[in-house]
Order: structure tokens, then sequence, then C-alpha cells
């Protein structure tokens, strides 16, 4: 199998580097609409080379590891492949994605989210390990053909992921609360702190905290833009949701009412319960 | 030096751990105002044995490792321990702490804060290396004794901490930004989620993002509750601040303004170039 990937930053960087080990994968060639990262990803060797938009489209399997407003753009020129290619998309949001898809290549597209990721991005962000043991979701298989879902899933496993299936609609809402809003977040408080506070004053007081509440601050803004985009309504929603309770927990202190701010922090604590 | 430890949980219990490899510590003992985690710390062999509030005032140095409130409880009921001892309490707030030591025993008080932590509490959650490399932030030294100094260092030292140096009314407004803010955001966030989001969902969709911005939301009730009161204006005033940088984030969502929106995200990742 002949795989092709579009985006050789974090994503599509550490896709090539653990399909590399895969027995059933013969080639792997890249493309990038950055010069300095078509550069970076030979010198990394994450695939053996760079090229044309025409020869990603005779490729088996074409991956589509690009910013969520790339990949609509992307799949709209891609409506000459031929029937049994499949086309793998990694975005963050599905929804708009998977409505934006030709009719007559609908059955060639696979709609993924690979739930997996760090805070940096670019060909050196690329890490072998990174899909191993995380969960992808699969969004609207049932538009996918049969052979599509075949490779798709073929894929993951190899790649040791945990499959889940999910309505692309239900898909935006749930990311919306459990990354989308939380990135928001974080990079409001990171910016919030820098205003505020000096260099030195910040590395001296940092302690893991700060550290993990302001990681996903240095997250690509690039991909971050096309997310907030593509999945609006349900990330001002999950925003305002959010304000609601901190302004909740901002009101017990302002009161003193510590009873109800002693139960607020209780009733969190019981994401123990859910992950530790 | 014989040490008591006033408080056996993730701070108190943790120091006990290191302080056994140092050579100029003859005896450590303990006490704790609860009864199980007295029984888990001699389980844990953290101290050697739990004593009376009228043994602890013999040590010539007493770590007090309880939540802010109960620390300003206890300096008050040790206005007659001799002159050479030392007291070093390890709250996370510090102007109420050191403006309500007695002045008779004024010198004999070091105000820390080390900048270490994890989210679990308790005796179980004591480690031997929390305070290895990390921070401790002393208020206010020149008030205390040059005695207590002297001994307060020469613990960090040999904790191999890196000593900062501030005033406890500047401590308390840059730790309002850098970390009691942080924690309402994550319990806040961890609330929103829960309500929104079944157990199924979350599990399946929570990838390093979200567990790394809701791990604060575990986090001790009985400590956070005693700093949000003692540091109640400096905490309001982070957490008004965060709310209208968030606020203008969701405006550039709400308004399309995607330039303004990937500014921000620059700004906040500048963050890089002071820890990655």
């Amino acid at each position: 199998m002949k795989i092709g990937i579009i985006g050789l930053g974090l994503m599509g960087g550490s896709l090539a580097l653990s399909l590399k080990k895969l027995p059933f994968i013969q080639e792997i060639v890249g493309s990038d609409h950055n010069k300095e990262h078509q550069e970076q990803a030979l010198e990394l060797s994450l695939v053996k080379k760079i090229v044309e938009f025409e020869e990603i489209k005779k490729c088996d399997l074409i991956i589509l590891a690009v910013p969520v407003d790339g990949i609509i753009s992307i799949i709209n020129q891609l409506t000459d492949i031929p029937e049994n290619t499949t086309v793998i998309d990694f975005g963050s949001t599905k929804e708009k994605i998977v409505s934006s898809i030709p009719a007559q290549i609908r059955k060639n597209v696979v709609a993924a989210h690979p739930m997996t990721g760090t805070e940096f991005f670019g060909p050196y962000a690329a890490i072998e390990e990174l899909y191993t043991n995380s969960v992808v979701v699969l969004c609207d298989l049932e538009d996918s053909g049969a052979h599509q879902k075949e490779v798709a899933i073929k894929l993951f496993e190899a790649l040791r992921m945990n499959i889940s299936y999910m309505h692309a609609h239900e898909h935006d809402r749930h990311t919306a609360f459990i990354s989308h809003m939380p990135h928001a977040i974080s990079y409001s408080l990171a910016n919030t702190v820098i205003k505020q506070e000096n260099r030195d004053d910040i590395l001296t007081l940092a302690a893991g905290g700060f550290r993990s509440m302001s990681r996903l601050a240095k997250s690509s803004p690039a991909m971050w833009e096309d997310v907030f985009k593509q999945n609006k309504d349900n990330v001002l929603e999950a925003i305002e949701l959010f304000e609601k309770e901190l302004q909740n927990f901002k009101k017990h202190i302002k009161d003193e009412n510590w009873k109800e701010l002693h139960k607020d922090m209780q009733d969190a604590n019981t994401l123990y319960n859910i992950f530790s």
C-alpha cells in the first residue's frame, strides 16, 4: 500500500514515523505547503520524498493532517480519485468536514479524529509513539465505503489505537467541552499571567500547577484558529457555561460562602472516579 | 536536631520522608488532628511516633504543614516556646500568617512557601522527592531571628531546594495569579464538564489536554478553602482579569475576528520563551 500524507507537522510527521514499521506499507510520500516543513521532513526522514499534489492523488491511502480549513479545501480537489482510494482526514472538528465532502467521493473518505497530540507543532514535534494506545474517533462511518472502512480500521489497529464511533454532530459538541474550550481557557490564562507577571516571577513561582494549566497555550495558532472557526457555536456555548461556573465560584469567595465553595471543590474532586 | 511536624499529609508526609536521610536530624515526631492520618503515617513509617502538642513544642524545629487557617491557630498556641526554637510554616498564602504571629515569638517563625505539590493529599500522597530541586519562597525573612534563618536555610539547602526571597504581600499577589486563580479555573472547568458530559465520553475523548487542565481540580478542598479565604482580594482580582481575557477571546470567536484571535494565541505562545 502506498500512502501519501498531506501535512508533515506533529500529526502527519508522527504518523509517518509509526507507519514506517508496518509491514503492509510499501511507500510513504508527503506534501506540505510550507517549504521549510518540506525540508525538515526530509532532514528528519519522516518521508522518503516530497511530491506534488497530483502524485499524492495516486496513493492508495491519503491522510489529511492539516488544519481543518485546509482539509475542506483539499477534499474538494480530490473529486477525480479512483474508486478504491481511501482518504482519511485527521481534523479536530468533524461536522463541517463531513458535510463538505463532494457526493461523488463521499465513500472514499473516512472522517477520523485521533485524540492525541502535544502542545508542540511542526515536523520537529513528530514523535514515533504519539498514536500508540490512544483513542481515534471515527465519525459517520456508515457513509464511508466498505473497502475504505476496512483500510481505516486496519490502519488504526496496526497503530494500536482504540477505535470509538460517533456521529460528527455529537463529536463536535463533546470535543467543544472536553478539548476546545479548555484550549481557549489555557490561551486566556497564559495571556492574563503574561500581562501581570514578569518572566522571573513566573519562573520562580510556577510549580507543576501553572505549567499544566498553561501547557495548551503553546499550541499552534494556525490549527486552533480553524477549530474555533469550524466549531464556533459549540465552543461559544461551552465557554459560556464555564464562565457561569467560574462566576459562581468567584461569588462564593466574594460572599465568603465557604461551605458552598468547599462543596463545589468536592464535586470537582469526583473526576477522581473517572480518571486519576 | 529533633523535628516535630504538624500535619502529615502530602506536604508534611513528604517532608518526613526526605528528612529521614539527613544526618543532622536525630528524631522526627508528628502530629495530625485526623486520627486516620495518624494511623496511616505510622503504617507508612513517615514518623516514628505520634505525639501530643505539648511534646511538639519541645522540638528544636517545628514544621506547620496544615491548611493556612490551622497554621494561624497553631502559631497562636506556641507563645511559650523557648527562644531558640524554630517554627517554619508551609502555608500557600503568607500575608495573613505573618501578620498574625504574636510579637513575642515573631523571631521564632520563618514563613516559607515550598512551590511544589501534587493534586493528591493525605499521608498516602507523600513522596520522597517532592521537595528536591523545587523552589521555596521565604517571606519577610528580616523579621525572623538570626538562628532561625540559619536553621531554615540549612534545612532547605539540605533538601536541595532553590531559595527565593519575597515580601509576604508581594508573594500573595504573585501566587494569586500563578497558582491560586489557576486552581479556581481548574475546579470550575471540571464542574462544567462533569455537568455536561457523561463518564464514558470523558474517558473516550479526554486526551492529555483535558487531563492536564483538570488535574488541579482533584486538589484538597480543605487546603484550598483556606487559601481562597486568606488571599481573597488578590484571588478575586486575578479571576476578574482572567474573565476579561476570556471574554475577549470569546468575542473574537463570536465576531469571527480570526486575525485578532490568531494574534492572541501567538501572544500566549510566548510562554515558550519562559519555559518549555
